[in-house]
C-alpha cells in the first residue's frame, strides 16, 4: 500500500465501515466468499466487514520519502480478505480477488492510564484498498481510495502507487516485507520480487 | 493487557505460535469453535491460530509508568477469538471464555523502502492471553505468560496486572479504551466499568 497517497476520509466513512458491525452477523458469513464489486461508475464497494478479516500487520509513521515531515502520528493497518490469506499460506502469493485494506488511524498517547508511547483512536483517517481482479485491470491490480461516500475512487494507473509498488513490493506489487508472518512463508515458498531480492542483495 | 508483565519469549515460540500456519487449513477451522485448554500442570495450550483471530488494535511502546525507560521500540497487537468477539458486538462485554492474545513485536525502522516511521518485525519478543474462564478462576478471569515453551504458565492472582486490569479496565477488567471500534460499542451498550467511568468523570 501506498503511504503517500492517503486520502482524507470523513467521520462518514467510520460510520459507514464501522458502524455496520452491530448488524453484521450475516454480512460476516457473506465475507468468507468476499469477492470485490463495484458500481456502474467503476468505483468499489466498501466492506463493513474489513475488521474482521485477517490482520497482516500495524504501522506508526511510515514514510518512503526521505523528506517526510511528520504531522501528528498515525498507525497503518493493514488487512486482507480470509480466503486471499489462505492461499497465500500455501503458494506464498495471491491469488484473483484479493484485496487488501489500509487503515489509517490517528495515534493517541497520554489517556486512561497510559502515560507513554502510542495506541489507536476512534478517528480513521483514511482508508485506501488495493485490489487484484486480473481480468478487469490492466497490471492486474489496482488502488481506490475511499472518501467521503462509501464507495471507492479508482486511483489512475498512472499515480506513483503503481509505479512503487511494482519496483520495490517483494511479493506481486504487496508490501510483503512489512508484514512479519508472510515475509518469511514467501522466502520458503520463492515468490519474492526479482526487483525486491536485487535490492536487498545490493545493501 | 499488562504492559510491565512481559514473559521473554524465545524463538521457539515463533516457530510453535506462527510456523504451523502452514498447516492450519484444519485448525483453522476447529479455531471457530475455540474454546481454552489446559494440560494436568494447569497451564493453557498454545493455539497456532491466533493471527487469524480477530484484531482489535496494535499499540506502541505503551506504558503505564510514569517512570517507563523505553529500551528498543515494540508494537502490542491483540487479537480475540472470534466468537468472544461476535458476542461483544451484540452485548458489549465479555462471553465465558473468551481469549485474549498479546503479542509483542520488535519494530523495525529503515529497511527496504522505509525511511522513517517503524513497522513491524518478525521478532515475537513476548506473549501473553487473558482467559475468562469463570467456573475455573477466582475473579473469573487469569493471565498466562508463554516462554520458551509451547504453554502458557498461569501469572499468580496476586500479581500486579490483575489489580490494575480491576482498577483501571474500561469493560470487564480488560482495557477496551485501547480497543477503538470496541470502545463506542461499550458506551452505547452501557457495559463500561463504573471504576473507568470515574476515572473518566475526574479528569
Amino acid at each position: 500500500m501506498n503511504m503517500v497517497l492517503r486520502t482524507a476520509v470523513a467521520m462518514s466513512l467510520l460510520t459507514l465501515f464501522l458502524g455496520a458491525q452491530n448488524s453484521s452477523n450475516k454480512a460476516s458469513k457473506a465475507s468468507k466468499t468476499y469477492t470485490p464489486e463495484y458500481n456502474e461508475k467503476g468505483e468499489l464497494l466498501g466492506n463493513a466487514d474489513y475488521r474482521q478479516w485477517v490482520f497482516l500487520s500495524s504501522g506508526m509513521d511510515m514514510s518512503y520519502s526521505p523528506n517526510a515531515m511528520p504531522g501528528h502520528s498515525t498507525f497503518d493497518n493493514v488487512f486482507v480478505n480470509p480466503e486471499a490469506y489462505q492461499k497465500f499460506l500455501k503458494t506464498g502469493t495471491w491469488p484473483d480477488k484479493t484485496v487488501l485494506v489500509l487503515e489509517v488511524r490517528e495515534a493517541g498517547s497520554k489517556a486512561s492510564i497510559n502515560k507513554s508511547g502510542h495506541f489507536q483512536t476512534g478517528e480513521v483517517e483514511g482508508l485506501e484498498v488495493h485490489v487484484k481482479d486480473e481480468a478487469r485491470f490492466p497490471g492486474k491490480w489496482a488502488f481506490f481510495g475511499f472518501g467521503e461516500g462509501d464507495t471507492g475512487k479508482l486511483i489512475p494507473q498512472t499515480a506513483s502507487c503503481y509505479s512503487c509498488h511494482q519496483e520495490h513490493a517483494a511479493v506481486d506489487t504487496t508490501f510483503v516485507q512489512f508484514y512479519p508472518t508472510l515475509l518469511k512463508l514467501a522466502q520458503e515458498k520463492g515468490t519474492l520480487s526479482s526487483n525486491y531480492q536485487k535490492e536487498e542483495k545490493s545493501k
